[in-house]
């Protein structure tokens, strides 16, 4: 298996680790990306910027971020990262 | 740093491994990919078979393959990796 099979499963996991914590154990909750965010990406967000990164993540308008919505996201942000 | 950025770095290296085997190093030939699919995903794909995966993945129809176009390929693998 090369590194990049490798990855995408590191990916998946810190999907999986934080989902987990709360609620239904497939999609991430606001206060799940909250830590995910802090913890991960070193990003302490406030309230009202967690609120608007939840809603532009979360496509379908429902109340959590799926893992398509998160690797939309994970793409977006190596997209930035260049 | 978290697992999250580390993965991330991961994926670029493997781009970046690629891309600088021949021409361009900002970009992947249709010979990079080819050997990108066949060692990182295990796929042995047939000259027509690349070249109908190149066509999809090439969206501005140049000649190669953008970091853009790669990371937009990552994320559909992930997607259908589930």
């Amino acid at each position: 298996m090369g590194e990049l099979i490798a990855a995408m499963g590191i990916i998946r996991n810190v999907f999986d680790k934080y989902a987990g914590e709360e609620g239904d154990k497939e999609t991430l909750t606001k206060k799940e990306l909250s830590k995910l965010l802090r913890e991960q990406i070193g990003e302490e967000l406030s309230s009202k910027e967690v609120d608007e990164f939840f809603d532009n993540l979360n496509e379908d308008g429902d109340s959590v971020i799926s893992y398509q919505e998160y690797i939309t996201f994970v793409a977006m942000l190596m997209s930035v990262l260049g």
